[in-house]
């Protein structure tokens, strides 16, 4: 898009060349055909230095500008205007069924679902109105999917999985896969034996629930694991079987949280932390980046973090215990010369 | 289901209202619609406060309860048969080839083998007798898979991948990927240079394994990955190249295994945990949660914890250095008081 | 393969029995119909005990082998050339689109381009002279792929996403899912809301670039996540949106970088380690294994580890503490019952 079309989109003012721009992109990362932004003059020498092809720059803003400036009240919010303008439109998913689709003639679909090319529905199932499931999904026997509801490509759905309404599932996640559970022990006879307990249970999604890429949640051994309404998940995060997230919570990437534990309302489950098995973590807790969680937190503690889990403060003594014991070393000697002196 | 059905099918007696039941759940967890259980009359509190519409108690219970009650001898006995009364029903994966499958003239099929929609089956492989290859799941050239297993949708097996009998693999399992190798340097006119190193080896995996949803295995760069017979694998974890893990053991969720090393018989890898490169980790050790081994395990120590990994009582001494510092400190500041005081 | 063939490949010398042999291993992993090689006359014991059905030695090797010996000059050039002529064929993916293909009729193809079966290539999307996209593909509308790139089974790219020349990307591997961005808050009757922010932008990934299996990276919320040519990532790898990974870099399994940050040239980030948003990795710096950065690294150290990341020699001093207050301990011991003696 020329500069000029994008700066009377924006109800700016061209001042240079009429470059051509076709993203947005902060000062130092911006290349030619970029458009950046720029709103407190401290950051000239990032402007002076950027590569961008065109900047959006406040009239308060007198410096120079290496290239072309779009000249607007707020460049944060043009900047964000822009990025809508050049996002890749976002691709229509119109009602009906793709003609590669196998969809049960049993599957109840609503008004206005779109199911994409080579998408599977087995029988029994119910996909609510307005559902848009995309190509490439495999969605069990009766599983049922709520109205509003996004499924990018290639997720899977095992029978009998149960997703709310205005969820949105990224691609590759996995819903209702066996929960790892296992009977091991020995024989008379000394000889081991593992064998598989059944996972007779379901998943189940609540209302407004959105699940990252290549995320996997199991189904419960008995009756259902749970995700609360409006919990957030993000990608490559393992959600073991009977866990119940009462709701309105986060779990951040790469994140496990262990069969049987509840996470209460309105947690934060920072990157590659893990919760152990059978516990619970109360109401607004928050477990910290690479924390390892072995037991219920009640709620005392509103932030633990390291492994296993603690607060700041004790973290922070443990990473201080070589310095403490160095001045403690110290004063040891001077003691002890003190004690030799007489 | 009916109250009064479901009490007949567990040889129970009905007392209280005949509600629908369609799950199982703990007493805290359930909801209404739910059939809970309880034997022990010491959790009277959680039977009273329970939101499930019907509850398994034995005769010997004379406590009142919020709702109606299905008496049998042993509660937790009727309620795993009432949790497999309520499982969704197993999707039946009759034999045959769905017509949508592409499955290459050359392919040895078993007798009674299920190939499921949209699945391909490339030239040269073998499929056991009374395997289950799902929908949409990909088998590369030359792959051979044993009698009996079940492979989820969405699964892709490379080229030469060989599975063995009675396995089952979840849903987005990778199995035969390139390992991660590559060669770097600098040429001699100083520039660096990054190389592929050719991945010519293939992944074997013994008969009974359990592999889980969205799990990576690598091909070997030469010669084989292997994962001997009833090894367990939990979803997310990822197997490097040329690892051997003798069989009989278990790798918990989003565990990690780099290559060239080898696992013992019956090891347990728990969750998160990492095990370096080319080491061994002898026979029946376990791995903590999110632990980090650096360097083979000869046995000595049957539980490792920590990163870097260390015994139980090591790690438990670091988490008390500053309750220990802070002791000393105390100690040494008496002496100098002592001392000061003459 | 008979031994005496596969000697006559390697120009090798044939003594024993003409057994049958189909993959090369290591000398202790290697069983019957194997090919083990060994040079150093110091392994004796490893060659004596083999399972391999034949081994590849030097002529200066004088001692016996438990199995057919194939003589050769150089043991390990001639394993990897074996290796070469075991390796499963790589399979041809020829020019031209299956007819299970669904590819707009507004995609550009270039020449010599393979797609596979049952993938969808949505409209406005281009494909590189000689890129091979196998089967069961999902590439969304508007994205952009090299040439020579090689796109495996089960991938996703949503939309707008750009990859560069020479690409590998794995089975399973997700591009361009939204990043992970809500506003969350009160409204003024107290309740919480939980708002998603959109996510505008796009991923792109520059030239040579490998990316393992089921390994996700999420689209900008504004301009690119952007992943620089020459990097080479491993399997199960989490990246935010807008991260900004220059080039050269290595990224090892489970690692992840969370939103925004920047990975300099010639990095290595090792598995399980975790980087957090809005930071810059200097050029060079390793990441160790299962380490947490939590703040920027400006290239003074060039090696982290520990979680919280430390140098290695900090890290090795809190693991010894425990060791130091025990010397500390005995010492004031010491002094204390000193004073008392007098």
């Amino acid at each position: 898009m020329k500069a000029s079309e994008l700066s009377s989109l924006l109800g700016g003012i061209l001042e240079g060349a009429d470059v051509e721009l076709s993203a947005c992109a902060g000062l130092e990362e911006a290349r030619p055909g970029d458009l950046s932004f720029c709103k407190d003059v401290r950051h000239r020498a990032l402007v002076e230095s950027t590569k961008a092809s065109a900047v959006l720059l406040s009239p308060e803003w007198t410096e120079k500008a290496p290239c072309t400036v779009i000249r607007v009240d707020d460049p944060n919010r043009a900047c964000m205007e822009a990025a809508r303008i050049f996002a890749p439109a976002e691709p229509k998913r119109e009602a009906g069924v793709h003609p590669t689709a196998l969809v049960d003639e049993s599957v109840k679909l609503g008004e206005g679902v779109h199911v994409g090319a080579f998408t599977v529905i087995e029988k029994g199932a119910e996909i609510g109105d307005g559902a848009v499931i995309e190509a490439q999904v495999f969605i069990g026997e009766g599983c049922r999917i709520g109205g509003s509801t996004h499924i990018y490509p290639q997720v899977t759905l095992r029978e009998g999985t149960v997703v709310g309404r205005d969820c949105i599932i990224h691609c590759g996640v996995r819903l209702g896969g066996d929960g790892y559970g296992f009977n091991n022990g020995r024989r008379e006879d000394g000889s081991v034996f593992i064998e598989k307990i059944p996972q007779l249970g379901v998943v189940e999604i609540g209302d407004g629930v959105e699940i990252g890429s290549n995320t996997t949640i199991d189904r419960a051994r008995i009756g259902r694991t749970y995700i609360g309404p409006m919990t957030k998940i993000d990608n490559l995060v393992q959600i073991g079987h009977n866990v119940k997230v009462k709701g309105y919570s986060g779990l951040i990437a790469q994140s496990g949280i262990a069969g049987s534990t509840e996470i209460g309302y309105g947690c934060l489950i920072w990157a590659q932390a893990g919760v152990s098995g059978h516990i619970k973590i109360a109401d607004g807790v928050q477990v910290g980046p690479q924390a390892g969680v072995p037991q219920s937190l009640d709620g005392t503690q509103k932030y633990v973090i390291g492994s296993p889990a603690m607060s700041m403060k004790d973290l922070a003594a443990i990473t201080l215990a070589p310095k403490m014991i160095a001045k403690l070393k110290g004063e040891v000697k001077a003691i002890k010369s003190r004690l030799e002196g007489r």
